[in-house]
């Protein structure tokens, strides 16, 4: 077993590949834009696919426009309803539209569940630059 | 029953009311912020109280000296597993720290158990600006 690193609040720092790791058992994530000058968030059905988070957009949100070739903040994580135990994973990249028709197939075929509200014309993907994650267990 | 409203993507719309009633049955939210022009997202234990969101940050946190009056997005979803019904809200307001030492005790008696990475010194309160929300159910 290696070593367990803590951040200066006592929170074990994850490694990228543990982050990688929980974000390939979660599905729902939550992407961070502006849109305006005014930010928000939004959640996301997501999968990682080859590395890269892979979401849908609705053709009629905001949020496909914002996305467009923007470095965005996407976020995933579990915690306990009583706060005993969690984890957090913050992935920040370029988020870019995937309009080649070979590469938006195949991403669909193996995710062909992935839901949008409205027809979910886009298919978005987030390259990860930055991996950083958290874990904590007030029991431990 | 009153009409139920739906945006360009069939999601139904719901009003401030009802997503403040859904705010007070969470406890898990995250908060966007940016840091050294970097977009993050962290999520928090928070707490509404008299319709602010409430929440407490670790002295050694980035996030306690980039959400100070700042304009933040604060959101808190619910999701099936299955993706079949689920609801989000998003909160836009200026966050500020709570300095008043009434004030501010008088939020940690109301809310003891909220929980903070490390000493969890600071006390944050976003007064919400702009609160939506949307609901979905694929069965319906």
């Amino acid at each position: 077993m290696g070593r367990t690193l803590t951040d200066t609040e006592g929170l074990e720092v994850l490694v990228a590949e543990q982050c990688l790791e929980l974000l390939a058992t979660a599905s729902l994530g939550r992407v961070a834009v502006t849109i305006g000058a005014v930010p928000a968030i939004f959640p996301v059905h997501y999968r990682l696919l080859d590395g890269q988070v892979v979401f849908r957009a609705g053709d009629g949100t905001n949020m496909h426009v914002a996305v467009a070739d923007t470095v965005v903040a996407f976020e995933v994580d579990e915690v306990d309803p009583d706060w005993g135990r969690g984890w957090s994973v913050l992935v920040v990249g370029v988020a870019r539209h995937v309009r080649d028709a070979e590469a938006r197939s195949g991403a669909l075929h193996r995710a062909p569940d992935l839901w949008a509200s409205g027809p979910g014309a886009h298919v978005i993907a987030i390259l990860p630059g930055l991996v950083s994650g958290r874990r904590f267990s007030r029991t431990a």
